[in-house]
């Protein structure tokens, strides 16, 4: 996750600002156009090759969802964008994978970035991919880094006409599609909280190095989370507040709920933070107490062995005249007093509740 | 508590927003519906078993409230929402108990989202519970996630007339119902706050591996606890400040004063944290002190034996040419040289201040 | 300190709001009236028994203070707060103290919550008491939980009509004794700044398991103050900035002087937590430190003496054929090789620096 | 880079204000002057040796724009700031290169100070260098301290006329400037995220005490960029605000361009720290978990040989009568029991998971 | 410094507001007042010795600056304070030490709190004293704890008329002294800056315990410097911002420029109060690195003597049947398999990169 940060940004110093350029991972896929086009009788669905496919219809009242899969082919971008009369500085930023959310109302369209999460299985790594949307007053257009799924369901409901999206316009279509993606982030949460809970077992049951690297790892993922969600929060709120006429009243309820949602994922990325601030400390206590054991263990035997040995050292020297040594009974009384001393300590230590 | 994460939100990716869909914890109880009606002569109380049973006395001026135990049947509670004209997403929201608490204002009637907070004895476990609250002009409906006794106080007050609540309106009784979770917050840190003190004095006593543990646990209560009052605060306040025509004028004082309250359970909560902090820094030190005894321990014994040793070892050599030992006082001289330095030895560890 | 923290608090749990209740440290002393009344000329102070025996003198512009010590009679408390016209939830506020510092505005009079603190010498503790205001036209009731001093020189002052107090009216009189309750949080915070200092020695000369334990118990005397000083900074600027009709343009400025004294308090907690965190760091590296030495003696031990011991140890071996045995200078050039190395150790740790 | 903090300041001490003294690190080279005016159609661009060369065109519609490099010298930058009527206040901050980033307007002029870095490989620095910027309404002047390749891509963009800025005024000029060091900090990110990279490889491979310093060399970094960087958002967020009259409509747009690279840049930043942060925890767990695997040999080492050392011990004493010694039996049977204490020692600490 | 935390301020407890009684630290030199009167053209200085002496020239539009060094004589400020019409409470606030940086507007007069910074080298201390300031239309006073050389610049370019300060009236001669002790700040962070580097270098070469004791000293000031500085930024804002008729509207880009010096001094102490948190986590953990390197050579040693010493006690066992005892190459034999044993060791030891 953190190798892409920022990686590339460097091919832009020294460009006239608006200069569109690609941003982002190396990607390989031929870009993906997909047209759809509906009002509450009609629906209509193609992939098209080329923008000069795309006749907006302009008599009849439709809404026109334009989703555009790869970023990294300027051309292509360039005449989309020239088509909607985007503003260079917009086509920019939608090649720029580096964004954070954010909003910006030019008056006949609202641009907005966000961000998706994807979860993959195998290597436990959250994938950031951020999708650029464009509100215009019949048309939306969206552009994804790659082929993803998060948008499919809103694509069903469009085609099955369920819920409200063919009774609704291009707003209410830009909301379901910020809804899907917000939707999506529970997803992710819910991964990340089961991962937790899995460690949290393993911390409790035998803490070893690879549990403090996987906290580590999940911290790191709630320091890139946060950064991805934080700034959602102003989006929508300021989607919501600022009442462009591309908004229609009847829709503001729904960018309210999008809204607390985004504030329920916040509060769980928080309260992940705090829980595995938790388990660190719990890591490094378990670590010093382990430690004590061990120092108590070396303590005991030292204070055991290292008496008894003195007593065998000291029968074990030469002097001519040392008349236990002589003594019928000198060997037997000495080992009967090793095992009292021994028993001694070990009381003592019993005592003291090292053992 | 961390277990129920947003477990069971995937349900709902991809379905369209106002769905109605439970989310929380398995269910099988029956939903139970509760209906209340007073003013400040009569007074009626029933269990009701279907919505259609509900006729709202609109000739008289009386106050309605309805409390329905059980969200998880989305049958019946669609019908209550349409009989009420609810919101579809204030619907889904009833019955998404992952809700943080919040307000929002329909002009006709106020939705609310509380938490309700249980301490278990047995599993010292804090659970919470969630409950939405629909103010109207003459009526209140109430959701819970199960029979709870936390309102139970309201009832016998509306029962038995006492206090105001039945000379003032739904606003009055809105208010109570608030009010009473927000006293049985109290409860709750009483019981927290008795666990911090035997926590304290077992620290102070005897630390042991398992008090850290429960350290943690109090600590992880505090961030669920923080996670459901801090909202509360903001939602009272802007009940009070927004100024709804439901709310009226007699009512603003009363808000007020449950506002503080809140305040008090909030002022606890990060007092409460403060001194979880304080413990754990406490414990720290003491298993660094613990592990300083220890270490003192061994290094007063090898100190202490270890000379003796090499001199018993010193005359345990074999060499042919060692007067000492043919001496007739050889071995008294060794022995009390042995004595002398093992004394100054624990002199010196006094003057140390080791022993 | 802590063991007050919401105690009593559950008696309340389900009583109609506005329902008066003692909630504080059990009392047994009988609850005390006194009532001063003065304008510039005349002074008049006695004890009352009840609130019958009251007459508010409204010919006349006087001031009139109601000194109440002791909240925990209901049936006397009642008797006042209807003499006065108290609303329900003033006097309930006033038997619970568990307040936190606020102010409220009824229009003909202000309620306001302080906190007094109390050092007591012989237990180290600060005892933490309420104080209620309640500020009229032309009268003053003061709540105290029990008998107290703090208000003393307000008395002395009016008795003897030193400063401006009888020239002005009871806004000012009100000021007085907030001012008084500030003057004495910088006695408190004087005795705790000693407290502080002479910890800072005994930490900097010997620091013992005892001092942790002090430390944290100034800390926890610094949260709990902080609790107690800081909504009170907010009680004062409200007071200042809302400009009540009971308070007099002139008054203002004595306001703002008293809310610098409190920003002072402030300032000055925040500086002594700020100290107490220091210390403890100084504590815990102190603590490694030692360890440090303890290991380093023991290592130094241990490496001089464990070859020695096995020079001692070869030299003990019955070997048949060992040439250095028999020679006459065997034992001699032993003994000067141990000597040797022992010399060389310490010449090694005093350049390792551990000597 | 820390050891220039306020270097020189004191210098000042005591001069009245606006008197223009250099302060920053000592330089010697000479001020280089280039003077560029141009408007769609012309170009022209020269070095000049004096401000008196200097004619601003006034008849035709130009842009000029002079570039100083080195601020040291005051007789050259008093000329300067006469020619172009700036406040000696201005002066006075161009040459102190301790600014932090700001904004003035001062009306007819606006003056800008921001940071430059750059980072040093050789020495794994970063070097911060203030740039100070005056807009007017047809020219913009930069003051450099000294000779730098930030500024190029503008000058190549105007000379070539690539992008808008031939066809702009003074306003996107300045805002070019602007963004050509946003997005030099986006390189020095860059490397310090290799930087951090290869650390936490070398931290996770092998940790020494190097790793540690190069950690806190790093998050010093930070502290200082922070620094930089922070102010610039405001000061951005002003000039896009408040609009001057000598900001065109036309321009706000770049402005919240290079606004939104500031705050990438910030969250980077945090995002940077955060991730250090976690680094010196692995660091010093791991170094709490290397001291446990090096007590634990030295635990089994003693443990395991103690007790044999006391047999040999015993059987080395010279009792008379020992009749084991006389065995035929007794020394290998010795040697067996040996054996038979090590591994079961070592089955112990197997199970105790020491090995 | 410490030690002055209030102390003195329990004399005041109950004494009516508005007493002058000085608070600070005991005194005995004598009151000096300093009376300086100027304007383009003329100027005049000299020494008085009481308040009487003092005629403010008011037919001629002239500045007059009162300067008193030591505010512990009551009757002399009383006078002067009488003099100029100032209320009660500036006068109390005058003499008390104790005051935090404020601005007070009483319409005819500013009156201002500052704190003056003083390094002594002999001590390593920094010392803080108080000056207040009174702002008037054609009058400025500056109150003094004792002579100080902070204001001489001041007086030196009054003197010489340097700078404006002769052109200006008396909103700019406060705004100087204020910009002398801003300027004054520089010098002491320059100072603590070099303090801070000396001890990094120290902490690099060889940590001490003193090397932590000076930490927390550094660590300090800046808790006290934040204290003295922070509170100024309000000051200085609130002053250009609020303006008050007495301040002229050319003075206002002069305080602007004080301002930012006030925020370099903020940003400068946060800064080191970061470096200074670094440094206490380096000194930690090269506590614990050093501890390890101890733990390694007592674990090397043991690891290797321990076998070796239990081979010699093998051979020092008395069985009378051991056959390598009889043996001619037994003692080099077992001589030699003790060196290689101690060469395995040290190989194992190397490859665990302990060697």
């Amino acid at each position: 996750m953190k190798s892409f940060l920022f990686k590339g940004r460097s091919k832009k110093v020294g460009l006239p600002p608006g200069t569109p350029e690609y941003i982002g991972k190396r990607r390989v896929v031929k870009t993906k156009i997909t047209f759809v086009s509906y009002n509450e009788q009609d629906y209509q669905e193609k992939e098209i090759k080329s923008i000069e496919e795309l006749v907006l219809s302009e008599n009849k009242p439709k809404v026109t969802w334009i989703n555009v899969d790869g970023v990294h082919e300027v051309e292509i971008l360039k005449k989309i964008s020239e088509y909607f009369g985007l503003h260079p500085l917009v086509l920019e930023d939608i090649m720029d994978t580096n964004q954070r959310p954010k909003i910006e109302d030019f008056g006949d369209y609202i641009y907005l970035v966000l961000k998706m999460l994807y979860y993959t299985d195998k290597s436990d790594e959250v994938i950031i991919e951020q999708l650029s949307l464009v509100l215009g007053s019949n048309f939306v257009v969206s552009f994804q880094e790659r082929r993803g799924d998060v948008l499919d369901p809103v694509r069903d409901r469009i085609r099955n006409s369920r819920g409200l999206v063919r009774k609704r316009g291009s707003d209410y279509l830009a909301y379901s599609l910020i809804d899907s993606i917000v939707d999506n982030y529970f997803l992710i949460l819910e991964k990340l909280g089961d991962n937790i809970e899995d460690l949290e077992d393993e911390l409790v049951a035998s803490p070893r190095t690879e549990t403090l690297q996987q906290l580590h790892k999940l911290k790191r993922h709630m320091v890139f989370l946060r950064k991805s969600v934080w700034p959602l929060r102003e989006v929508i709120s300021r989607l919501e507040r600022e009442r462009s006429k591309l908004i229609m009243e009847s829709s503001v309820i729904y960018l309210r709920d999008v809204y607390d949602h985004t504030i329920q994922v916040i509060d769980a990325i928080e309260t992940f933070r705090d829980i595995l601030s938790g388990m660190l400390d719990i890591y490094l206590s378990s670590i010093s107490n382990r430690m004590n054991e061990v120092m108590k263990v070396l303590t005991i035997i030292s204070t055991i062995f290292m008496p008894l040995t003195l007593v065998a050292g000291i029968y074990g020297m030469n002097f001519r005249f040392m008349s236990e040594l002589e003594s019928l009974w000198g060997y037997p009384v000495v080992l009967f007093c090793m095992l009292v001393i021994s028993i001694l300590m070990l009381i003592y230590f019993r005592k003291k509740k090292w053992l």
